[in-house]
């Protein structure tokens, strides 16, 4: 029997609890032993829930008790959360979490204080929900150097860009859909903003450089705030989607990371992922692509990949190798997004010359786009791989005009 | 240093080599220490090779060498392959392979005598080439029930017809074209027959299923040569593409597995999967859907899961978990594929009359297809899920004027 308890019983908590119950003889078949949930930390009370009886409000009762090896933190954000994390590994108990704030910004702390306590701090569930990424990429990715990963890894932009292109809504009014049926908070900033997406790419990140820590705050960040249904339009024509894109590229001269909104042809697998629905293409130099899909939030898919990892905590209870240590390098870890090659759809007003375009961005290539709105003129510049982000910023500084601008997505 | 030895240096086996010899520095700082190709054990030479000098036809130098600690097995077939695995496994050197022929035929055998010798049998590359999808399975998706797999795991039929739906060519035209690209082999029974794919799902349903073995030989299987330039047709009309699909289904009465093409809805995620792409969606109880897509053949992407499992047997040389203990059950594993519920769409001379097909399928519910061929009359059978395989079979034995016949795959 394997004792273990929940920090934080919101959504993922309690459907941690459900998972567990729910399929815990195929689980106790599997390990050779149960896992129960003992305890259950939170200031509030449940008293119709089924586990009512192990809710605790006295952290002692978790942390001071050596029967609980196993602990689930599914409290969210980097205060009490990093308190409790720290607080348990240093118990000597393994911590499981969800909670993609804490490990982008406190990742290399925590894996070190695990490595000394000979316990471990895992976190598939950080990233892509339910879909197996994290392990893929420690595990059956080590044979390769990875290139690059592009992932679609925010539920929430996903399913208001999707409402925007299907239902032809503005931003607005996707918005606040996508919050009466719950995919969106209240506050949806985090969301919105990209800032979900930049710590789930910097976890991404800093896995494929073997633990050269990625600091999510270093980020080159856009949101989807700006998407207009015009765009819409010209991403239909363009027979493309439009996605919130968080990459990590791993080039000769280094590597690059960073989340913004990208056309995306429609005939790329990436595209294939609507709605809530996540993806995750990961480029390995002997692999080649392989990409994951499925559901990235949810109660129960995020709870059975945090039970996943409970139950490789139960299975290999003792430290990680090699892979879990991160560390915060002496050198820049990543090139300055100024470097990065970039291409965009800009969109003009009609009475913008051609000249003051090619004065904007000399020597860059140009090409009309197949569509353009009423009164507007649209071109694609930078097809040819010759602009990098310095240079879209100066030739943007002098067309005040701009009436929208969104990055392309090169396979 | 850890020394390993390949078996067979055809494709994967030389891919494996240069795998290791491409990503040499990677490997040696995650694992810790260096993995070396001590031996390639083959009945030819390879004086051109720049792995020449390890080359050996005596197979004492590998089986005898007790600095030889990890066997890749790439020589495929389940003959001499056999052998050599017993052979290995019982001197206690662990075999990694993507041999899913032996896999699927002696498995259970094979894993018990690595059970027996404290070394593992262990083979991510026999299904879905580079693509995660066996340890995903065990591991991720451990806290999961699984329900349901549905898999397009043969390149060269998912090519051929990509190529058939592309180019408007006949079957034998792109079977052709698929052999002089090398996508086909010479005989391509064991693809276009549904062989391969067959034996795929049975290592994926065992797994599924605990271990429970499910014998390939014993699944309902077709394959692709039956489908013609006029089914491609039918398959544009209606939106769909035309897949082999490996399937697993889990539910409450018990399980089913087979190999079938089948019309997928383009809008279905699977669909994805163009040319020799694999894609392979499972659904788990908790987790619900995610896809795995990728290069399930090729040369480097083969190796690089081959390689990913050769570190793992460095990182964790003991043996495995429960869950890579199979055993063969006493009562029947599957349900008969003839209580199966399946629809299709039907395609009939114009002549047949609504009577026949009535006669012929009764209480079935029966459509029009959105789309008739030139002289004929085509109807979709089993939409709301009332007939199974048996019915259909009786069914089409009274209509003997048959022009074609195409599963639907159902969300």
């Amino acid at each position: 029997m394997k004792n273990i308890a929940i920090l934080g019983f919101g959504v993922v908590g309690c459907g941690v609890a459900e998972v567990i119950d729910m399929n815990s003889k195929a689980i106790a078949a599997r390990l050779g032993e149960e896992v129960r949930v003992k305890k259950i930390l939170d200031i509030r009370e449940f008293p119709d829930s089924p586990f009512a009886a192990l809710v605790t409000t006295k952290k002692e009762e978790v942390f001071e008790d050596p029967e609980i090896s196993i602990v689930v933190e599914t409290i969210g954000g980097a205060r009490i959360a990093y308190e409790y994390t720290k607080m348990a590994l240093s118990a000597g108990k393994t911590v499981v979490t969800s909670n993609k704030e804490l490990v982008s910004t406190h990742g290399v702390e925590l894996l070190s204080i695990a490595r000394e306590h000979n316990c471990k701090y895992i976190f598939e569930a950080s990233v892509g929900g339910g879909i197996p990424i994290i392990r893929p990429l420690k595990h059956c990715l080590a044979a390769n150097k990875i290139e690059r990963i592009v992932g679609i890894v925010n539920g929430t932009t996903n399913y208001i860009l999707t409402q925007m292109a299907e239902s032809g809504a503005d931003f607005a009014t996707a918005l606040s859909e996508a919050q009466s049926k719950g995919y969106a908070e209240a506050n949806p900033s985090a969301d919105i903003d990209g800032i979900d997406a930049q710590r789930k790419i910097s976890i991404l990140s800093t896995i494929a450089l073997d633990g050269a820590y990625v600091d999510p705050s270093s980020l080159f960040t856009l949101g989807i705030s700006d998407i207009t249904t015009v765009d819409m339009e010209y991403a239909r024509e363009m027979n493309a989607s439009i996605k919130l894109l968080a990459v990590f590229e791993n080039k000769e001269d280094g590597a690059f990371a960073y989340v913004a909104p990208h056309l995306v042809s429609k005939s790329h697998p990436l595209a294939c992922a609507n709605g809530v629905f996540n993806a995750i293409m990961v480029t390995g130099n002997a692999l080649g692509d392989a990409m994951f899909y499925g559901q990235g939030a949810g109660k129960l898919a995020t709870a059975s990949a945090v039970v996943g990892d409970v139950m490789e905590a139960v299975e290999m209870p003792t430290k990680d190798a090699q892979a879990s240590k991160w560390f915060e390098s002496e050198e820049p870890v990543l090139l300055p997004i100024e470097k990065h090659s970039v291409s965009v759809l800009l969109r003009l007003p009609e009475s913008v010359s051609d000249d003051t375009v090619s004065e904007a961005f000399p020597e860059i290539s140009c090409q009309p786009c197949v569509y353009e709105a009423e009164g507007e003129k649209a071109v694609i510049l930078g097809k040819n791989g010759d602009m990098n982000e310095a240079q879209l910023a100066i030739g943007l500084e002098s067309i005040p005009e701009i009436l929208g601008m969104i990055r392309i997505f090169g396979e």
